[in-house]
């Protein structure tokens, strides 16, 4: 038996990731498909008793329209139970009392609908895709370099996501671009930062140690909640590729083939 | 007196940066406009009998079409006298057998033209404006993430440089965020590589302490010249902003307003 599961008889909650664990983004209408196993896997999850939270970095849809794509591939997951860092942002820029100029997905610019954006003095950086281009990078960097002091948010700090159609650049990566125009450090919204993971934490009642997130992102999923005392698996789907097991920094507390293992081998120790 | 001018009299060479010290580039025929003094400088600096190359990280054309440029804006330049990278790179290339996938300026491609880009087994980053769309930096990330050993050669490394309408996003900005997305780190050809600046001087048969760089960034060509062992100074115009003057590792041999006054100081000097 995996020595990763000799512990979960004490678990309480589970935080899973959703790109790469759930289900693969991409495809022709952008709905992607679920991956094998999954959809069953979250139900059974559900049917166990164990509370849940869904932990994603996803900035390309409203928390609403994610959700609603989900429920398109058969997932049972409402919008309370998902985690995202667009939310979390918006809360932030009003307690600071700063106006952000936008480098999101067209999709995501609802979120901020409520925000003034009139003025920036500061970048909300999302994964913007195609909105990538160099005349927005630009624009984004000319706030900033115009700023005394330049600040920079961005919705997590991932370096690439597995489309079906293959590898995509992800937020983190025009982040260090930023980062090095302008000599600064961004704030990350999102995993993995602390804050992102006890927030999650926070809305199921459940502490660390009670914890379990399963992610495909061996640095942001596995290293960020591991920094928070959560236990984290590593799946081999998604974005996963096989050097993920030798990562110089994080090891996973276990590697799992997919969600439907993992969520296998948890319910039959909880069930002992 | 400054006093960086007193070790002026064993001058042998000059290396001018070009973007920033002759001229600022943008505007809307993409000539760009000559930096008041800096045509008569080069003349005079000619006149002096002090050897002279023109050391530039520009990457937005052919040499050929630079050294037009910079000649219809009135100044007396040769082919021969500009170091630029991509030349550089395209020996490198063909001495060690690599393929590149060029995401670089449309103008800058035909410097490329004798390198063969079938099947290609590194990626060659030049300052690339509008061609840094998210589809072909994603392009250049996925041949990098596809080799067993990934290369990235990247023309220069600076951060932003000045058009005639504002700060614009410089190749060193793409460079990090294709290093962030695969973890690895670039070569660097053109400015601040020791390779770059020592070509230079070979060109000339001059000793680094008998040369002098002129430029207007503070890291890539005064951080770059010194590390050689040239001494160098940084004009105000161009990219120069008034935090350069108090840069937290690199401090200028000396400060000028602009080409024209180094000039000035340097030829009353060698005429004592």
């Amino acid at each position: 038996m995996a020595t990763w599961a000799v512990g979960a008889r004490g678990l309480r909650g589970l935080l899973l990731d959703v790109s790469g664990v759930l289900y693969d983004s991409g495809g022709e209408e952008g709905l992607g498909s679920a991956i094998a196993g999954s959809v069953q896997a979250v139900r059974r999850i559900k049917q166990s008793g164990l509370k849940l939270r869904f932990c994603t970095n996803e900035t390309q849809a409203t928390r609403a329209k994610f959700v609603q794509k989900l429920q398109q591939l058969g997932f049972d997951v409402s919008e309370k139970e998902v985690i995202a860092p667009a939310p979390a942002a918006c809360r932030i820029l009003q307690e600071r009392g700063l106006r952000p100029y936008l480098l999101v997905h067209d999709a995501l610019a609802p979120e901020f609908d409520s925000v003034d954006k009139s003025n920036p003095n500061c970048v909300v950086l999302g994964d913007a895709a195609n909105n990538f281009s160099y005349e927005n990078l630009n624009k984004a960097f000319q706030v900033l370099i115009g700023l005394e002091t330049p600040i920079l948010f961005s919705l997590g700090k991932g370096r690439y996501y597995k489309e079906t159609d293959g590898l995509k650049l992800d937020v983190g990566v025009y982040m260090k671009a930023l980062e090095y125009a302008c000599d600064i450090e961004a704030e990350v919204v999102g995993k993995p930062s602390k804050a992102f993971f006890l927030s999650a934490l926070a809305d199921m009642d459940v502490e660390p140690h009670e914890a379990l997130m399963i992610g495909d992102d061996i640095v942001n999923d596995v290293g960020g909640a591991q920094q928070c005392g959560i236990g984290a698996l590593l799946v081999r789907t998604g974005k996963f590729r096989p050097c993920d097991e030798q990562h110089p920094e994080v090891k996973a507390d276990g590697y799992v083939t997919n969600l439907a293992e993992a969520v296998d081998i948890l319910l039959e120790q909880l069930q002992r």
